[in-house]
């Protein structure tokens, strides 16, 4: 039986295109995105990609040559995740927090042959531009092509074309090519830098295609979901659901902007099912004023990552009628690897404990080989004890081909057949993981580990903390000690200012073992953070080095901590 | 980003494999197996299956060789899907249903090396093994192991080992090497032989994780489901249901016998969710006795596949509690290729309108990557009309490596990049497809294309009716007519022969069009079937040809009907 040889009938490279041809043919007449007045059903979406890619291999673009996009949630966004790859082109999508010189340089590193702009984007593209030729006069550079809001367009005009009119120019009877390896590369996506330098994680066919299989069976996103885009498409395409709701045959809803009113009135007009977000909109969500908000009629599924978020903020977004799935995940696994899926016996449980178990960060996603929490001098798996810290690693088809142009810090990440996470994490006896921090983040505190992330749920409980970040600071007695960093939510007259550094290091005092109370508490009116909403810690860390070292520090670190929290 | 290679990190060759591995690491506790008073939870059901494999390797097996098994849905059954392949070795479950000669025959074929054999079974597998050695008696023959009834041993003895003390026997530390390539061959399934000989199936690693993945999808069965294994796991291997269940840390609720009496008995014992059997099932659980009944506290979500059930069966069956969705598919495909996607604006419809719809074959599974209806002269396809008939044909890495030891069987099947099923369909205007026929059963009569199954749905709604087939007959002057076979339900007084042929004939004329009414009806006690339950239409062609020939044939063809629907 080993002499049965595949052939094209019974070996068909896996690709998330496939969704979208399927979607097609057997779910044509369902919506496939909303986005304010503007509808398309999946046999137009599938024309209009099909338009596209054809327009695209016109321009002549090598095989797997990048195209860049630099735009918000738009339907344009979610068609490029099937035309680019349709014309044999690899996708990257920008975050729009970048400044221009991040912009600039994803452009070069990249090389990219084409950029998409957002009429909402195009200063920042301008600039990006501008820096692009002044480091190479020579380069022939990107061709431009601006997206106009189809909605309600704004008459910009920037680049070469516009992009329905690129589109139409697309010829409709263009049927693409088949993927020949499941290998080759999709999309391109570059890490937000939260611990170092931005790097491109270039996703295969086969691994996009697993993950996204493995995310709709870990949440459970059924048939025909509605799906509301609070998550950037440029974070992990959408921690894959840019496909995912093409197998699904569900309903993209659209979103230029992720303000409260915005999602409420989505997630109400259209009776939204789905969402992903970080859980900074947790916080969007509940600070939004009464005329923001609408009343939430049947439950919204709600997959959020990234930081755990704290137990009191699950239990408050889940009396508003949304029901959280925790998942953690990052750029080289092809977004979340771990979800949190919930066991009915926890149905008994009190709501606290509920939330508790519910912030862990899960068990392994279906198309994920392997996970494992390793100490990573002897390589030897840690307890199943829900203490014994060690390195969260990875092994299976959703882990990234590797890093763009950096053999480095790819065969770095790759070790003894496993991925790095950098994270650091413990094992319960269940077998679900917990992370404790990230490497870096762990404080070594006279021999003790103290977790940063624990300080910070701690902090979370306190009523009147809205964000918290802890890092190690030096300390001549103990080697490190650790440095909370917070901003403070307004109370009923709209203050920030009757709290103070004291209030919170008494209440440290009151909920924490003695060494772990933070030797620092620094009141912010924000902190400072990524392009894609996660707290700078190593910008905190540069912080408290200084706080060790000179003794009246207030006044001058104070204002630096003002410039940052501007970014 | 070409020159990115794959290594250990991220790429792991799919199998289904790394779903019991995964069970056992995240939902160890759960209850794994439930068979009478035995219970397994999945760390359990992964050490007895590594003790197995382990056994299994200390046999010496050639890399692949085949394991054959001759059991019921027990717990042995089970697990044998897992520590086979485990164990580098093929998997051949035989379908308990067959004769001595023909499991002689597929012994034979596909060379098996190990045999198991139930205790329910010793009779068949000895007389089998007995024409075995007639026909080679210098054959070596496999090595025979009896697997004893876990919950109530019977103390028989047969072969080298019993399965209990063979397991036991393994090593409790050994660990399955990683499948290396994914096109490995996992499992042999001979066909059942509707239509011509049985050929043996050989399903890859890869093709049985991804249809796996896509039935879970496709029938959106959740986490931790209780499944009932009404379905024979010989059967494609119960679908990928044997691997799903372990995907989805659900539990297995084992059956020895599929009376309605064993059945009623534990859905209503351990709640059970899932289920797939043929629609033959759906009588037996309709027609059971009041004391053989249990009241089905929450609703069962039955998967049926094999003939499309008439309408007026699937009203029924819904009444009771059981919610069926309707799949089509074939050994060739790894078992379900089509599911019918329940749509929600299908809920407003009325009733018999939605038993219509659902009855239809419906779409692609996901990780199929095209399925299509073909005009197979010009290979163009049929348009979407509901009309136009034409062959089904199939792609994707779900279709099967190819015919064991039959070059020319597989070649034929694989033409022009697709499967050819042999069916034959419609494509309706929403992408639903529906069989009109296994292409052997259109019958022509004076140039006219008549089904077969549109005639036996007609039949099914005759209230007295239990089961039908249609198939040709020879006609002097329309080359072909309908001729019909049914068996009758028992009336309130427990009789039968209160329905003549002259009844059914006359119910024909006015349900149908003048040209499709067949030409004779037969009434039998019960319709000759193959072993998994089909009808074997062939035997009834070969009647229907006599009775064109002979004019008085009643006597003499009662007779030869009479001895086939004992086989």
């Amino acid at each position: 039986m080993d002499k049965l040889s595949k052939c094209e009938a019974n070996y068909v490279p896996l690709s998330p295109l496939t969704f979208l041809k399927r979607a097609a043919a057997v779910y044509g007449n369902r919506t496939s995105i909303i986005y304010e007045g503007t509808r398309f059903n999946w046999l137009q979406t599938y024309d209009r990609c099909r338009r596209l890619a054809s327009s695209l291999r016109s321009l002549n673009m090598p095989k797997h040559g990048v195209v860049s996009v630099l735009a918000p949630n738009i339907p344009a966004m979610y068609e490029m995740h099937f035309a680019v790859p349709m014309a044999e082109a690899v996708l990257n999508t920008i975050n729009v927090r970048l400044d221009a010189k991040n912009v600039a340089s994803i452009l070069r590193h990249s090389e990219a042959k084409v950029f998409f702009v957002d009429c909402q984007y195009v200063q920042l593209a301008r600039e990006a531009l501008k820096l692009y030729f002044v480091e190479d006069t020579d380069a022939a550079g990107p061709r431009v092509i601006l997206i106009d809001d189809i909605d309600s367009p704004t008459g910009i005009r920037f680049g070469e074309f516009e992009y329905e009119q690129f589109v139409q120019m697309g010829d409709p009877r263009f049927l693409p090519e088949e993927i020949h390896d499941e290998w080759d590369p999709i999309t391109l996506n570059y890490t937000s830098g939260t611990t170092s330098a931005p790097k491109g994680v270039v996703y295969s066919h086969r691994g996009a295609y697993l993950s996204t299989l493995s995310l709709i069976l870990g949440w459970e996103m059924g048939s025909a979901p509605v799906y509301l885009w609070s998550l950037p498409m440029f974070h992990c395409n959408g921690w894959t659901f840019t496909w995912g709701v093409a197998a699904r045959g569900g309903t993209n809803v659209c979103l230029r902007n992720t303000t409260a009113y915005d999602m409420y009135r989505n997630i109400s007009q259209h009776r939204v099912t789905h969402m992903c977000c970080a859980p900074i909109v947790f916080n969007i969500l509940l600070q939004a004023k009464p005329e923001e908000r609408k009343e939430i009629a049947s439950p919204v599924q709600i997959l959020t990552g990234g930081a755990p978020p704290p137990a009191s903020l699950l239990e408050e977004i889940e009396l508003l009628g949304f029901h959280v799935t925790h998942a953690y995940g990052l750029t080289e696994a092809t977004g979340p690897a771990l979800v949190c899926e919930w066991q009915s016996s926890w149905n008994q449980l009190p709501k606290p404990d509920q939330a508790k178990l519910k912030a862990r960060q899960g068990i392994s996603i279906l198309t994920l080989a392997d996970v494992d929490v390793k100490n990573l001098d002897t390589m030897s798996s840690v307890p199943r004890d829900g203490k014994t810290m060690g390195e969260i690693v990875l092994r299976g088809s959703s882990i990234m081909k590797g890093y763009l142009k950096n053999e480095e810090a790819t065969s770095q990440s790759f070790k003894n057949g496993w991925f790095r996470t950098g994270d650091v994490g413990v094992i319960h006896p269940d077998g679900y993981l917990e992370i404790k921090d990230r490497s870096k983040d762990v404080i070594i505190s006279g021999g003790e580990n103290i977790s940063s992330v624990e300080l910070e749920n701690v902090l979370f409980r306190h009523p009147r903390v809205l964000e918290a970040a802890v890092v190690a600071m030096p300390h001549p007695q103990w080697g490190e000690s650790p440095c909370a960093f917070i901003s403070v939510k307004t109370n009923s007259a709209g203050k920030t200012d009757d709290v103070n550094e004291a209030d919170i290091l008494s209440y440290c005092r009151e909920n924490l073992s003695r060494f772990m109370v933070p030797k620092k508490v620094v009141i912010l009116p924000e902190l400072p953070k990524t392009a894609t909403g996660k707290i700078q810690k190593f910008q905190l860390r540069a912080l408290a080095k200084n706080f060790a070292v000179s003794k009246d520090h207030n006044a001058q670190s104070r204002a630096q901590i003002l410039a940052m929290s501007r970014l």
